[in-house]
C-alpha cells in the first residue's frame, strides 16, 4: 500500500457518515505501522469521539511510532471533546499525513503547529481535493455562516415539469425519485415555496429502505397561506419552519406556532432570500436543499444563492410554449449574466439522467 | 479471431463511409481464409461497388474457399450493379455469415435463399443489433419511404433556447456546435422553419476541418415569408427546398425558382409534416435533420413524426417563465400522451452533455 491508497481509505471511511455528522464535517482516519493497519477511525456524529480518536483507541499502545493519515488537520481547541492535536503528541505518532487544512478559524492549521513543535513530521496535501469534496458543505458554512444550497429540479428532456395543464405526476422514474430521498437524507434541510405545498401537498419527509434522517423543513411563504390541514403541519415527522415576511398576521402566526411549527419572520415586504440563508445559518443548518417550484428556483437563481445544482432529466419530451419550465421568475437578460457552472457529474439512474453542476 | 471479431471489423469498415452512402445502406466485408484476412471492403458510395465485391476483387483467386462475413444480406436484384449473391457464389466462397437480413422488398432474403440453394452454408443474425443501428436510416426509409427524421435542440440545464430577451449566441459551446456540424454531414436535408431563417440567417452548411458534405436545406414556410437576401437564398452552397402551403402566392414562388431555389407546394392551408415528409421520402431525401425553432419541433412532436432526438445541454441557468423552450407548439395535456423514449447514448461534448433518445 502507498500513502496515497491509505489516505483513499480514510476518505471513504469519512463518507461512511454522509448525513450525519452535522454540523461537524466528515473525517476519516487510518493508522498505520511497519506496513500493517493498526487502528481505523470515523467521525460519526457531532459530540461524539473525533476520526483521530478512534483509531488511537484502536491501535492502544502500538500507536507510539505510528504514521497517521487523516483527512481534516486534527482540532487544536477545546470543543466538545478534547484538543486531537493533543492526543496525537501524547500517543507518540511519529508521522502524520493531513489531506486538508481546518477552515474554522479557531483552528486553521494551528493543529498542524502544534504537531510540528512536538517534534511530529507533518504532511499536508494529499488528496487534498476529494478531501475537501468531502466537506464542500462544512468548508462552506464554516467560511460563510450560510448554508450550503442545493437547487433540485426534475424535468422532461425538453426541460418541463409538467404539461400546460399542470399535470407533473410523474416525470422522472422511481429510481430517480429514490435518489432524491438519499439526498435528502445528506441535508440538514429541505425547502419548498407555499405554492407547492398548496399543489402538491407533499411530506417533504425522507423515505429510504433503511430508514433515513429527516431533514428540517422550510416553507417559503411572504403571507402565511400555508394551509393548517397540509401534511407538512400535520404529521409531526420533522422539524417544520415557515419563513414569512413583515407582512404576516401575527394571530395567524400564532395558530402555526401552536402547532410546534416554527416562524422565521423578516423584516422585508417580502421573503429575501439572503436573509433567510443568514437565519437558517444562524440555526445551524448547514445545507439547504431547495425542490422548487419554478419561482422559488428563479428567486434563487436571480440571488446567484446556489453552490450545486442537481437536475434529474427524463426521457420524454412534453412541449407546449406555455409549460412551465423548473427555473421561473423573471430570467437573464443577457447571457453573459450567467452564472458560469461547470458539470461535476452525469449519471444514469434507471431510465433519467442525472447531472450534477456547480459554479466555477 | 473469433468469428465475432470479424464481423466487428466489416461494421468498423461499413461505418468508415458514413454520411456518404444514401440512398443506399452502409455495408463492411471480410473475407478469412485459413483464419487470415485475405480481404477488405466497404460500400462507400451509390453507383459504386458493393462491400462484398471490394472484398473479392481484394482476395481475386484465394476468394475460392473462404469465409465471408457481410454487414448485410447480400443483393439478389440487378440495380446500379450485379446481384452481389451471384458473385459470391461465382468465387467459390464455402460460408457466409451475415448480420442483418435486408429489409428491401426486393431483396428480402432472397439474396440468402439463392446462396444456399448454390451450395453454400450461410449463418444469420452475428452481431445484428449493431449492424442493423449502422443502418437505421436506410431502414426505416426503405420501410416506410419517409426520412428518418432526427429532432436536434441545444438548451440550457433549465431548458431555455434563449434569454426572456431573445438572447441565444450562445448557449452551448464551441465543441458541441462542431459536433452538430458531423451530424449535418451525415444527413441527406436539413429543415427548418421560416422565423429561424428571419431571426438567425443561418447558412445551414456543414463546416468540418476536412470538409463535410452539405445536406439538401429545406425551409418550412407556408405563406413565403423567406427574405430573399437570406444566405440559405443567396449563397448557392447546397440545394434548396422550400416546402410551402395552399396560400402560397405563385409570383412569389416564381421569385424564388429564377434563384434556383426548388418549391414544394402543398395542397393544405398549412404544411402538414406527414405530407411534407412523403414529398422529401419521394425526392430520394432519406434522412431530415430538424433544427427548429421550437413552433417546428412542437409540429414534429404533435406528429410524432420522428425516430431520433439529440439535445445538447449546457451548464448554464438563464430561467424566467417566459424564456423559450426548445419544443413549443401546444404541448401534450396528459403526461401518458408522450411518446415513450429511450435514451441510447450521454456524452460530455465540451463542457455541454449530448443526449441522443430513441422512441421505445
Amino acid at each position: 500500500m502507498k500513502h496515497q491508497d491509505y489516505m483513499a481509505l480514510a476518505i471513504n471511511l469519512a463518507k461512511a457518515a454522509e448525513g450525519q455528522t452535522s454540523p461537524n464535517p466528515q473525517v476519516g482516519a487510518v493508522l498505520v505501522k511497519d506496513g500493517g493497519i493498526i487502528g481505523l477511525g470515523a467521525h460519526l456524529r457531532a459530540g461524539e469521539p473525533h476520526a483521530e480518536v478512534h483509531a488511537i483507541t484502536m491501535a492502544g499502545e502500538k500507536a507510539k511510532g505510528a504514521t497517521l493519515y487523516v483527512t481534516l488537520e486534527p482540532c487544536s481547541h477545546v470543543g466538545k471533546t478534547p484538543p486531537c492535536s493533543n492526543l496525537v503528541i501524547k500517543s507518540g505518532i511519529k508521522k502524520v499525513f493531513v489531506a486538508s487544512v481546518d477552515p474554522n478559524p479557531l483552528v486553521a492549521g494551528a493543529g498542524i503547529t502544534k504537531m510540528r513543535e512536538a517534534g511530529i513530521e507533518v504532511e499536508v496535501g494529499l488528496l487534498a481535493e476529494e478531501a475537501i469534496a468531502l466537506n464542500n458543505v462544512f468548508f462552506h458554512y464554516i467560511s460563510t455562516g450560510l448554508p450550503f444550497v442545493t437547487l433540485k429540479s426534475a424535468t422532461s428532456l425538453d426541460g418541463k415539469i409538467a404539461t400546460v395543464s399542470g399535470e407533473s405526476k410523474w416525470i422522472t422514474g422511481e429510481e430517480a425519485r429514490k435518489d432524491v430521498h438519499h439526498f435528502r437524507h445528506t441535508q440538514d434541510a429541505i425547502l419548498v415555496g407555499v405554492n407547492t405545498v398548496i399543489k402538491d401537498n407533499p411530506s417533504l419527509t425522507t423515505r429510504l429502505e433503511t430508514g433515513g434522517k429527516n431533514p428540517v423543513r422550510v416553507i417559503l411563504d411572504s403571507t402565511l397561506r400555508t394551509p393548517m390541514e397540509s401534511e407538512v403541519i400535520r404529521d409531526h415527522a420533522a422539524e417544520t419552519i415557515i419563513v414569512t415576511a413583515a407582512g404576516a398576521k401575527p394571530e395567524r402566526a400564532k395558530q402555526f406556532e401552536d402547532q410546534g411549527i416554527k416562524i422565521i419572520k423578516l423584516e422585508t415586504a417580502k421573503v429575501e432570500i439572503n436573509e433567510m440563508l443568514k437565519k437558517l445559518g444562524e440555526r445551524g443548518i448547514t445545507s439547504l436543499f431547495v425542490e422548487g417550484g419554478a419561482e422559488v428556483h428563479g428567486s434563487f437563481l436571480k440571488e446567484k444563492a446556489f453552490q450545486q445544482v442537481i437536475t434529474y432529466i427524463a426521457p420524454k419530451l412534453i412541449g407546449g410554449r406555455n409549460a412551465p419550465t423548473a427555473y421561473g421568475g423573471e430570467g437573464i437578460v443577457r447571457l453573459e449574466e450567467t452564472v458560469p457552472l461547470k458539470i461535476t457529474d452525469v449519471k444514469q439512474i434507471g431510465e433519467d439522467i442525472r447531472i450534477i453542476a456547480e459554479p466555477i
